[in-house]
């Protein structure tokens, strides 16, 4: 399993609407008859690739996959058909399939006579496909909200300036993890304000051949001039205020994380929403005393109401004057700590 | 040297207006004859205290000193003079006297035939008295800004509660910090919202025998039931607005280590005025979204204004829920990074 996890995680394999998943078939004595992984959509899934390299001697083996052989036909047919088909005797499975649509591989594995077990290593694959899992499980994307801000928590001077609260090395970063996602969202009034191009650049700034849908959400028209409409990448305009209206029209195009980009006030609708699931904080080490602030109105009005985040990572970016911090925190597993005087 | 230095930061010495000294009295030989260091105001200086030691036998030692013999009489009598009058044949000391009044002694020391040199890990010499030095040079105290914040640069929610932004792990590092200070410095609109009783406690909440100077500065009068006029702790009230008259004031009573707490208005006043020496800052891994800035109006309308700090130190403080980040920062050595597009 261990194997098939690392196959599952194979690197050179682009961001999509399907999980990562890995397949080994092993003989009677334990010895791998072939190796499978599935490389994006509209490609094989890993069993597939598996068993077509496998050929005759996929029969009898025991085939070792990251997640549950689906059961439906998609871009390809159902795999529990196929490992059936190909004479496999025993199916061992790390994840079981959140999809509803998806599951019931099992079921059908097993209906054939074969072999099925479940549940070695489920955390290690669960982890491998952590976004395109929870946008199984909730029916909508994943949500990462990414905000820089200095000290006193200001995105921008009085005047407006936000270039460049964060350091070379932190936006480098950003576009490391813009990278990771699916879609590049921000609202309209960033983008009639800040003209940002939400595309992924690499250290040179030259754009990535593979490209986050840009997804621009508010009720304001989009100017034709906006870089945000520029020919770099596809661009979605969601015409709503609504968090969860925009999620959802973003999970019927199979998107799964969202990174949200846009300005204070749309990450306050967001956070009101707890349609937040992972926040990526940059702060600088400067002070401006005014400004706009890193995030709007939460409708929080005392201490106690707080809303507290789980710090998961904080890493120093830069060096010198351009130190930065990043804090990568978790709003959905926080809770209100004790108040107790001191 | 290293000796000496060791004597020099030998722990159990209070916090006080003197440096630190260590002192070592060599034979020929270079076997050490005694050794001694300044255990505080009051208490004999370290070539005293090691010349005591050693009675008769200094006569024609190398005395080691972390700093240099000091020339005038205060509490005690001029170091220099008691070395020439044991007979020390030779003195090396590392950091040269800051302090115009005390000044003086190498030259005295020549003058009496001795032989002297200096310079020897003098960096490491002036690093153990780096406020002392600091104060000598400048003629007033260094200061040292606190404050605790929201990621997004809260220190209050909307309706005034601040208890408590910071964790109890930040909250006792910060009497750990405050112990290091001779004074504890707010303004008195902090005093007449929040009450604070400006004193070092340990865990269990009870104050340390030792107390910093509680200074409260502003022209608003102080209530005689604040917490701040107990008898915890002596205090002073500073009826100025204005940084430098406070910082003077204090100055004129011996004090070196301004540890300042007190609210966004007073900060911003000594930032803007280029009183600040370091910055301490405790990040809460939470979010309000409105409430009291952290530090108040800067005068800054643009970003490339912003006053940049540069990161000293983070430090991750407490665990789980409740972890904070400290970040120690100077603004005296930071600078405007290129402006570049990236």
């Amino acid at each position: 399993m261990h194997r098939a996890l690392d196959l599952a995680a194979s690197p050179g394999v682009p961001t999509g609407p399907n999980p990562r998943v890995g397949c080994v078939l092993l003989d009677a004595g334990g010895a791998t008859v072939a190796e499978g992984f599935h490389r994006g959509a509209g490609t094989a899934h890993a069993e597939a690739d598996a068993l077509a390299r496998a050929g005759e001697r996929a029969r009898g083996t025991t085939a070792v996959v990251t997640l549950e052989p689906c059961n439906h036909s998609g871009r390809t047919g159902p795999c529990a058909d196929a490992l059936v088909a190909a004479g496999v005797a025993r199916v061992v499975f790390a994840q079981a399939d959140p999809n509803p649509v998806a599951a019931g591989g099992a079921d059908t594995l097993r209906g054939a006579g074969l072999d099925v077990a479940h549940g070695l290593l489920a955390d290690e694959a669960r982890a491998v496909n952590r976004v395109w899992t929870f946008a199984v499980e909730h029916g909508r994307p994943f949500v990462t909200w990414k905000f820089a801000a200095t000290l006193d928590g200001r995105s921008a001077a009085a005047d407006g300036t936000s270039r460049w609260v964060s350091s070379p090395a932190s936006r480098e970063d950003t576009h490391r993890l813009r990278a990771l996602c699916d879609v590049i969202l921000a609202g309209t009034g960033t983008v009639l304000v800040d003209d940002p191009e939400l595309t992924v650049r690499d250290a040179e700034g030259t754009p990535l051949p593979w490209q986050p849908l840009r997804a621009v959400m508010g009720l304001r028209p989009v100017p034709a001039d906006r870089r945000v409409l520029n020919g770099v990448a596809e661009t979605v305009v969601l015409p709503t205020r609504d968090p969860a209206e925009a999620l959802a029209a973003l999970y019927a195009r199979d998107r799964q994380h969202v990174f949200l980009e846009g300005g204070p006030t749309l990450a306050a609708a967001f956070l009101r929403a707890g349609l937040v699931d992972e926040v990526v904080g940059y702060v600088a080490p400067m002070l401006l005393g005014a400004g706009l602030s890193a995030v709007g109105d939460l409708g929080i009005t005392t201490l106690a109401d707080a809303m507290h985040l789980a710090v998961a990572d904080i890493t120093v970016l830069g060096e010198g004057p351009e130190t930065n911090v990043r804090l990568t925190l978790s709003p959905n597993h926080a809770h209100h700590p004790t108040q107790k005087e001191h």
